[in-house]
């Protein structure tokens, strides 16, 4: 029989580069799946059904809500966005870590629910930083930078209901502490168990 | 200013090797010291007050008593044995980690008391192993190893009460695991803060 896999919930304020950090992580360990969300908005070309998200109608959806599958979802512009606990459930009965890249609320909705995860945040290295990265970009108005700025800075403030707190000043050292702090946590006695 | 240092209580059943482990972990590390008990027995050739034990005597072991400088304390056969904080303290707030080798019952104690902590538990690859290596000292009765084999047996099952189980197959890798799991716990957002 597998060990069990651990739930990853992972967080970052937009520029902190938390994009990049995942794709690199999980192109070296093939122990570690990125969580898929559920939709009901329509699929956009070159997007797969159970790769980029489970594509869904509003029915199909609500179901979901109704069966209590659903760790937890929103509603954006009309569609449904949500986070299907069975492939989750799945996943980690076969043995594998399961990385939920999750905004805050939906974060703090599935740590509630499942109390066995790992939570890390994921930050830039400082405001400043930040603030380059969102403006090195280029393409934005003025205004949309500062609302972005003043957004990441509220997701900065949140930092503290996360276990671990691992800066992104490069990207291969972040992997790297993540990488520590997977191999740290799969030696917990409830884990070891 | 300093990061404070982490407090970090190891234990372990008798024949797991702990001893080997902290000592290897010890000398690679100068930013972890040992934590040093205070006893009221008199000091063996050779034993310095302050390194291998604080040699202190009755009277003052009582008013740490009464003061509550102790963590924990014990008496062996008519002598105080204890683990005094305020060291402890001064190493931690220069920005050691403190590491304490504790029996369970006293691990227990300690971490009630410093709710921040770094619980590790070293346990032998098997009791096949255990029971190999209490008997490879080949000097002791055969009464006696079964008495320390039944002691172990106990003690093995006390691992839940630690965060960490380590297993000490090879001193090399049990002190990679103990530096790994070091390395995720200053990542903890509370001691990045």
């Amino acid at each position: 029989m597998n060990k069990r896999g651990m739930l990853i919930i992972l967080s970052g304020p937009s520029g902190c580069g938390k994009g990049t950090v995942v794709k690199e992580l999980l192109s070296r360990r093939d122990d570690t799946v990125l969580s898929v969300s559920v939709t009901t908005r329509s699929p956009r070309p070159g997007e797969v059904d159970g790769t980029h998200y489970f594509f869904r109608t509003k029915e199909q959806f609500e179901e979901m809500i109704q069966r209590d599958e659903l760790l937890e979802y929103a509603s954006y512009s009309g569609n449904y966005y949500g986070t299907p606990l069975p492939p989750i459930e799945e996943w980690l009965n076969a043995g594998k870590n399961v990385l939920l890249e999750i905004e805050v609320q939906g974060a703090q909705k599935v740590m509630e629910r499942c109390p066995d995860h790992v939570s890390v945040f994921i930050a830039a290295p400082s405001l400043e930083v930040l603030e380059q990265r969102l403006r090195g970009r280029g393409t934005e108005a003025e205004e949309v930078i500062e609302r972005r700025l003043n957004a990441a800075k509220e997701e900065m403030a949140t930092a503290e209901r996360y276990r671990y707190y691992v800066v992104n000043d490069e990207v291969e050292l972040a992997v790297q502490r993540i990488e520590t702090i997977l191999a740290a946590e799969s030696m917990c006695y409830h884990r070891m168990k």
